[in-house]
């Protein structure tokens, strides 16, 4: 895979970069740009939720493909059984070697989490990333298979100021702000457009001036037509953030008044939050402890990189922790969102190996409320306030900052970028659509504005751009277990949801193959349909029903009808009987 | 069963109250009273949630015993298949005789669901309340069993200042605010103690004077000590609500400017707010259509007492809308929180036999929303800006009430009230905690509140009151199909959740009991599992494996050993094939 750089200090781009077969497909390329049909730019949004392009973005022109992160998503309530949902990569089958680069954006899981297993099934494409994105891919990829990290070819963008061609594709990149060290946005040049990407953004502001500490008014100077792909999930909130200041200041506050240890919950994912904590905690003489798997390995690679920095021994092991007074103690793990095996979890109900909740600590919660946890949460408050007197959260305090801006930030970058074309992403559909409603109001033209779905086609040529009806598949790829399952397996999860709700029957009948007799008494099994010892009348007449509907095989009926009918005249007698429906799974056993 | 009235027209208290049989009672009481071993007053909260005493409360004094509201509450997503669930009553066994009359606050569902089955179980005890809270209450018990509503024993509460002598008990009223008509709080008096309860509230204040509309410094005057049992479920809410002539003047604007139909999505229980709409609707000139059982069901008893007065053509049937221009039509109907079945799902999946969305149509959803609905809604809202151009919801614009106070509201009514005690109830336990440090902080006496769970005993008597260690049985009975079940049935509960998250698999070995040998090969099904056809080998291996566990029967092994075994090594098996973990099911069947 071949790619060129225009940045006067190209050289650092090589690490890990040595795969140059591809040498000729840029010669294709070339061809193209010259043809007489001149290629088009199409971009395609993907994701594994209902938040358009949230996991992963695909831009063509020619014959070249760039892929702008991969991303993973935890399943939903009706999604049983499900580990987590990775996005749709069939329209890429057989244009493997066309892939010049994957773009990731910064290193939170819905946007590097599904990189272990779509780099593999890509043939390998050279992922581009800073520092701290690469080392935590590197981590999942390794975690995933063993002795893999070590085959990943990266480029590395040492500067911001890096820019890089990968085919047709100019690629530059700018700072923006966001809860994990080295996120940054893209600018992808192409003949047709520019688009201007983000990835996942927040707007910090000077609390005197309210003006945004991070500057975008450079992104105005792109070549046009330029293409504003923004996440939009803050587009009906009106909510200011704190600002970080505000956040510090919280936490200082809190931890240096604290009358014993201090437990901090928050994401794992939110490292910069996390040195802060350290920090603090550093200069108030006390000692932090790093609860969970994923926290500690965030935070190591944060410390290798040189973006935490303290002494070596502010960090102590939980068995430590007993070695020092309580006020001495900070303790930051995972498990704010109540998460099962998570740390907080663990102290809670007794089962971490070494640490519980005192009366006397100070608990915080240092997260947003991932829709949908709502009442695990909940239950995670309660059982905090059951053990602990000082229990500190959103609803009290500004302990958490969204990684996200909300409507005036989307209004000031339309208004500080100025992009010919606005494609509002990252957002569920009605957020989007507010989106756009907020463009228009401030003066953007309506026909310049595209609400895509996830796989929908935009299409960019010299005549400017537009929503296609072309749909690319989109449908979501379900990871279960070990086994990577796409959706047309819904007949499994379907099932699961219809055990869920009333369980199953399992009757099975014994069947003489020479007389066409049953033999014995049918046998019954159910789970999670009722307790079958309190329901004995119950079930002798499903036995009855059964030697019934075995006679008329007699009739010269085959086994399936007969099983249809059992499965129709028991589901029924167990509708009427109990107002439930489990499954009915009949068995004929032929002897 | 007996009630002694205190108030001057004491006669209407006589619908319906024809049983008499328990007169004895009385004396015993007053036996009781008498005794040098004065009776304590007794209060357990009860409720099939975690907001404590949210569904039913018990007040019992000596052999005395009233009951405050009979509610149900919805499953939570862990609770597979359960439809409701309802207090337990266990601790009334037995005591069936000694209830004096069952106050119901108000008519919502919380608050009156389980009158049906609990009225019936306990004996049919007399049910107390305001018109509105009757009728609904009537409405119910006919709708579980045809013909039953006939003989509920009813007191009317004919005005707010009747009073009721029941047993030991004397009751008052007090006016409150709810987002239903006919909200009573209670104040409930012994001699040792009087309570006071206003039930679910919420607190309107006046738009100039920020004072609150209704007056409870009368509740100051009751008999001393006093308790306050209040709903805190505000407690760390600081938000103000709008006001309810905030409300109603958004909702005029958007009927009186949409250039459509208005389609409102609301609460069947929002019975006041949708009598605003009809209202307004009627000044503007607009038909109403009103959609959904209990939508239709709560207006019509509201009409019927005159809550809701509108003339008789104003509401028109579905079928009747398309005879009318489309901004000539507001349609009300059920399912702001994505209910499936509810009026708008139906509307908008093409399910409703009549009504379509348009793309012109004003969607209003003036609903909050309830905690671990959030997707479901985030789904809905998906949906109708598909479908439609203008959806407003809580998100953009004030259309909906919060019916419960907030923390500045329940510090006013603890300075105004001025009770001796304070037991905050109707939340979750950290809700509770955080209401009892308001109180600490505006000066209440720290050992004077109670946060109490789910039956646990508040005690008091002449020396004062405390929390007790006592607990009566409170462990949440779940209504599924028609049998109500108790919580020990939880098996049936696990089981449906371990078939939700890897399915089951059934392996059958018929074996000829004389030889000990199988016949035949063994029988596999699976459901929610993996797809049998694309895992081929595997089976065949299953299959080996009960061949041989088989075999092993012939060692002299009885049959649950082999099951066992079978559970065992198949269970291993498959999830070191598939990282799944299905329940594994062995049947052996002798022939």
């Amino acid at each position: 895979m071949i790619t060129k750089y225009k940045s006067n200090k190209p050289r650092h781009f090589h690490h890990g970069h040595k795969n140059k077969n591809h040498d000729h497909k840029n010669g294709e390329q070339n061809q193209i740009n010259h043809n007489s049909k001149e290629p088009r730019l199409r971009i395609i949004p993907l994701g594994g939720c209902e938040e358009v392009g949230r996991n992963m973005t695909l831009y063509e022109y020619g014959q070249d493909i760039i892929i702008l992160d991969m991303g993973l998503e935890f399943p939903s309530e009706d999604m049983f059984g499900i580990d987590y949902i990775i996005p749709n990569t069939d329209y890429l089958k057989g244009k493997e070697d066309r892939i010049r680069g994957v773009i990731l954006s910064h290193g939170h899981l819905d946007h590097i989490g599904a990189a272990a297993i779509l780099l593999e099934k890509l043939g390998n494409p050279t992922v581009i990333g800073r520092n701290m994105t690469l080392a935590m891919v590197k981590h999942r990829v390794e975690d995933y298979k063993k002795g893999t990290s070590k085959k990943l070819k990266t480029i590395l963008i040492k500067n911001i100021t890096d820019r890089l061609q990968l085919g047709a594709f100019q690629v530059s990149f700018f700072q923006v702000e966001h809860s994990i060290m080295d996120a940054v946005g893209v600018a992808i040049s192409t003949p047709v457009a520019t688009v201007i990407h983000p990835g996942d953004w927040t707007m910090e502001r000077n609390k005197q001036t309210g003006e945004p500490v991070v500057d975008y008014s450079h992104l105005a100077n792109l070549p046009r037509p330029s293409v504003l792909m923004l996440e939009s999930l803050g587009a009906i909130s009106t909510k200011q953030s704190p600002t970080s200041e505000d956040l510090r200041a919280n936490l200082d506050q809190i931890i240096s008044s604290a009358p014993g240890r201090v437990i901090i919950g928050t994401f794992a994912s939110q490292v910069e939050r996390v040195g802060w904590i350290i920090q603090i905690s550093e200069r108030l003489g006390k000692k932090v402890s790093l609860e969970g798997y994923s926290m500690k390995m965030n935070v190591e690679i944060a410390m290798t990189l040189g973006y935490i920095k303290c002494h070596k021994d502010t960090i102590i092991k939980s068995e430590q922790i007993g070695n020092y007074p309580d006020n001495k103690i900070v303790i930051i793990g995972t498990g704010a969102q109540g998460e099962e095996n998570a740390a907080l979890s663990r102290m809670l109900d007794g089962s971490h190996r070494s640490l519980r909740i005192h009366k006397t600590d100070t608990i915080i919660l240092s997260s947003s409320i991932i829709p949908g946890n709502e009442s695990t949460i909940q239950r995670l408050k309660d059982n905090l306030y059951r053990q602990c007197n000082n229990v500190i959260h959103g609803g009290l305090m500004d302990v958490h900052i969204s990684g996200h801006g909300n409507r005036d930030d989307i209004a000031y970058l339309l208004k500080t970028i100025k992009p010919d074309y606005f494609i509002p992403v990252y957002g569920w559909h009605f957020m989007l659509k507010e989106a756009e409603k907020l463009a228009k109001e401030i003066g953007f033209k309506p026909e310049n504005i595209f609400v895509a779905d996830n796989g929908q086609v935009i299409d960019f040529d010299r005549s400017g751009g537009r929503l296609s009806t072309e749909k690319v598949p989109s449908s979501y790829v379900f990871v279960d277990g070990s086994g990577v399952t796409d959706s047309s397996n819904d007949v499994v999860l379907r099932d699961r949801k219809m055990m869920s709700e009333d369980g199953m029957i399992v009757v099975i009948t014994t069947i003489d193959v020479k007389s066409g007799n049953l033999i014995g008494s049918p046998d019954i099994i159910s789970r999670g349909f009722v307790y079958m010892k309190e329901h004995k009348d119950m079930i002798q007449k499903v036995r009855d029903k059964l030697r019934s509907i075995v006679r008329e095989r007699a009739a010269g009926h085959d086994d399936d009808y007969i099983k249809n009918k059992m499965r129709h005249e028991i589901g029924q007698y167990l509708f009427q009987e109990t107002k439930r429906r489990p499954m009915v799974l009949p068995v004929i056993i032929k002897v």
